[in-house]
Order: structure tokens, then sequence, then C-alpha cells
């Protein structure tokens, strides 16, 4: 009879409860159901909502993709996405003319000397952390500029924007921004054995090259852009088109006969974006000290993966 | 009293229940609170997981990133993600040696003739969808695909694999794969006004240069790699990686003589990785056909953004 004994108890504390706030006092576990209920399912819906919007953003960078080519966004194209602009203004106009495609075949004997010739330039690129402070003609970087530019991106949006910094106030700014994340980096986000790891490559938190190397060379990717009415346009595959456009960069960059290293500085986006005015569409995506290497600039002795490592033949 | 008139019945209905269920009648409430709170918190802490990954894997590949040095992943990398590998082999052996870079420097005006000749070539790379059945040296294939192998890489992971198809079975196999995901795109996937924009390209789901192009290159991205004991290395950056590496592919194209069309399938990954007999590892990224273009090829007569609208100087 002990759940019997129980219930004795709870009916004589709900009788004197009762006396001083009757409706509460019975009500109170509906209430708090209810309570409870109305905050978890609200939490629950923003909780859904977030994760919906993620995977949106995952599927449209990461997932099966929409096409990349220079005409327009939708030869290989993701239909849903495209569904979504039907409201928005055609990439091109209607009457677009097409003209001839001029080329001049090469010989087959050519093709190979220019593959060769090609493989050998690209493959004697190196990152580079130790750079003289010669300067470089502005016409040269316009022109690695103009040359990166030419990368096809998605529905022919050109997501890119180069900041080009040879200003030293502002190469200064660029050192402290880094060099302030990259110590907390050092000291305090990274493990003992991270540090350890480092020190065959000899890198710490002090980037030099951010104020000796003639040129800082700033990717920005446009997420989207304002159309004509104020609308939002999302760039479909900024970060793929851009990442294209830095590959035809490093090229242009190696061709020259310049030097770079392709550097992603932690946490210094949002500061450096800043810094430079540009605006909230736009995110930094790479940062490429160019110029000359110093007189002793030395690189780790690292070996590439051989041809049959990368290539299938079918 | 309203409320009153409420206690004495609820009280009247308790005594009844209490007569067969004492203890239930009395805890129904509690009990339910505390199955509902389970519950609800359980699937809480299940989003919680889902979008804390989800926020993770788009920190990885679009925000605040990691380095892209051809060493390492370390000099202005994502210290967290770097935490989390503390187990792990480093990329590098800890006595990698350094050697002195070797380098020719360039007049300024060896410079400025050869930047202005990198551009003369790369501006003039277009999409093409007309191409010609000639077959092309595989050597040409080859070192084009060498080319791109030299583009830098997080950690060093050169997470790529090309697969370059000239086998006239899987190039059909392929189109099939294709075509038939274009189908659905072009005939339910898309909107009336999307098909009518496209009238301009002249496009649609036939893609005739899938068999006609003597090369398929298939370019995959490696997600991750499995190390030595069987332990899972994700490859961080491996899309910015893999389209820098696309960027140089192209340019490589480019510079030998050939064309290409920059295209990704809409919806064919899956079935494109499968056929190709690729891992669940690796994601399909870009589908180029490369040769000769058709004779009388045509391009839409489209303009690139000057240079002041891609270049801000400072």
């Amino acid at each position: 009879m002990l759940a019997y004994t129980y219930v004795d108890i709870t009916a004589v504390e709900s009788d004197m409860i009762l006396q001083s706030l009757p409706f509460f006092a019975n009500y109170w576990h509906y209430l708090l159901i209810s309570l409870v209920s109305f905050l978890l399912f609200n939490t629950l819906a923003r909780l859904s909502r977030v994760a919906k919007t993620a995977r949106k953003i995952l599927e449209q960078d990461k997932g099966e993709p929409e096409s990349l080519n220079d005409e327009q966004g939708s030869d290989e194209n993701d239909g849903e996405h495209l569904v979504e602009d039907d409201d928005d203004e055609p990439a091109l106009p209607k009457d677009l003319e097409h003209v001839l495609y001029v080329y001049t075949r090469p010989s087959e004997e050519e093709l190979i000397q220019r593959a060769r010739e090609f493989y050998r330039v690209a493959s004697a690129r190196r990152t580079i952390r130790f750079f003289s402070p010669d300067p470089v003609p502005k016409e040269v970087i316009q022109e690695i500029v103009k040359s990166a530019g030419t990368a096809p991106s998605g529905a022919h949006t050109e997501p890119w924007t180069f900041v080009a910094v040879s200003d030293p106030r502002t190469k200064t700014a660029i050192r402290e921004i880094v060099e302030k994340e990259e110590e907390i980096n050092y000291k305090k986000r990274m493990g003992k054995k991270w540090t350890t790891d480092l020190q065959p490559l000899r890198t710490d938190w002090i980037k030099e090259y951010l104020t000796i190397a003639p040129y800082l060379i700033l990717v920005f990717k446009q997420m989207y852009s304002i159309g004509p009415e104020g609308k939002r346009k999302i760039h479909y595959y900024n970060e793929m088109s851009v990442s294209i456009a830095c590959g035809i960069l490093l090229t242009a960059i190696q061709s020259t006969g310049l030097v770079t290293l392709t550097s992603t500085p932690l946490n210094c986006g949002p500061a450096l974006r800043k810094l430079l005015n540009r605006p909230a569409s736009e995110k930094l995506t790479l940062l490429l000290p160019v110029g000359y290497p110093a007189r002793d600039a030395t690189v780790p002795n690292l070996r590439r993966k051989s041809l049959s490592e990368i290539l299938v033949e079918i």
C-alpha cells in the first residue's frame, strides 16, 4: 500500500496549495508541458532551418554541380538552382551572336613539343617563402591578373576580384593582421605535436615575406552580386571558378619568371576584407606574395606523385 | 469560483482513477513531461551534431581556410583541423631536407614580354562545343596531365585523379549517362523560361562531343585517403586544390594548341564514378572533352570583364 500512502500525502499537499492558488495549482503540469514543448519545438524548427540551409550550400558548391562554361550556366547545369532563378534576367542577351571560332591547327609534332615545353615550365614551379624586396613592374602584375581573368566561370559570372597591394603601409597592416592570428595559432590553437611537426619546415608566425615581397595579390571570390533591381544573384560555383582562375594566375606568375606562395591565411579573411574595403559579398580565397625569390631562398626537397599515380587511361 | 468548480471535478475524476491505478494516475504528468523532454532533447542533440558537421564542412572548404602550400598543411593553416590530426603521421618526414632554390632572374623587359605572351595565349582560350574526331597523340594528354599534377595542394596531398578516356565504348557509356540525365534536366527539371533562355546558345541534351572528341578527361577530387593503419585522412581543401589543378590543366590544353569544354555534368557524378571504377573517396569535379575543334566550330560572341573591373590596385 506504499503507492496509496504517496497519494494521500499528495492529496493533502494539493489541498493546501489549492487554498491559495486554485487554478494554477491544479493545472501547472499542463502549463509546464505546453511551455517545454513550445520551447523545444521552436528550437527544433530553428535548427532544422539551419541544417537545411547548410545542406543547400553544401549541395550548391560541392554536390552534383551546375555548368562551369564560359558562356552560360545551363549546358550541364543544375536545374533546380536555375528554376529558382526563373524571375531573374537571363545571363546573356537573347540575340547572342555566334561567330566562327578562329583556329590554326598545330601538327602532331608541334603539339608534343608545346605540351612538353609547358610541362617543363609548370613543373619548375615551387612555393617560395623567401622573397627579394626588389620591385616588379606594375604592368607585369596587370598582365598576370588579366590572364587569370580569362578563366571560365559558372554562368560566365567572372566572380573574382584581385587586389594587388604594393603600398608599404597596407602591406604592414596586412602582416599585422596575419601575424596576430598566426601567433595565436602557434601558441594556443595548435597542439605540441603540431608545432614539433612544423620544425622540419622552419616556419613560425613571423611572415616577413608579407612586407618584403613587392606585391601581395589577394584573391576574393564574389559569392553573389546585386542585380539592377537590387536583387541578389547567387554566383554558383564561385569557389571552383575562382580556384580555376587562381590556377591560371599561378601559371602566369610562373611563366613570367616570378615566384609566389599559395597561402590561405587562417582566421584573417574578415579583417583583411575590411582593411581592403571589399564588400560583404566577397570572401578572401588566397593571399599570394609575388616577386623575385631571395638570393639564398631554399625549398624543401619534395617529390611529386608520378604520372601513374595520378592518371588512369581507359 | 469557476476555478474551484474545475478542481472539484478533477478531484472526483482523480479519486475514481486512483482506485484502479494509484501510482500512474497521480504521476502520469511527471512521466509525460520526462518522456517528451527526453525525446525532444534527443532530437535536439542529433540535429546539433548534424548542424555542427555541416558547419565544419562548410568552414573546411569555404570558410577561413587552412594552408594550400606545396609543402605542408601548416604554415597559414587551420589549427583546429590539425589538432584533430594529432594522432596521424606527419605529412612530411622529420628530417626533410631543404635545398637551395635554383632560379635565373629575368630582366624587367623579359618579365613584361613573357607576361604579355602568356596573356596572349590565355586570352585566346574559349569553351568549344564542336569537336573534330581526329585523334590526338597519347603523349600530349600525358604531358597535359603531368602539368596539372604540378599544382599546389593543401598539406601536399595532391588530391586528384585524372581519368583519360579514349576507348569508344567507354565514351559511349559516358554519353549515355550524361544524355539521360540531361534529357530529364531539359524536359522535366527545368522551367519553360529556362529552355527558352537556352535557345540563343543552341544547346540541348544531345552531347555529340562526348563520343566525337578523341579524349575525355574526367577529373576526380579525392576527399580522403586511407592511411597505413586503415585510418581515414581527410584531404582538406581538396575542392580548391583540384580546381587550381584544373586551371593549370586548362592552360596546358590551351598552350598545347588543343581545345576543351569545361563541363560539370549534373547528377551524373555517382554513375560516372562507378562506370570508371573510381573509389567512394573520389568525386567527379569536371568532365573535359579534349581535341581539335570542328572546322565549322562557332562560339558565342562574348566579352570578358575589363582589367579595371577585376583588379584593385593599392
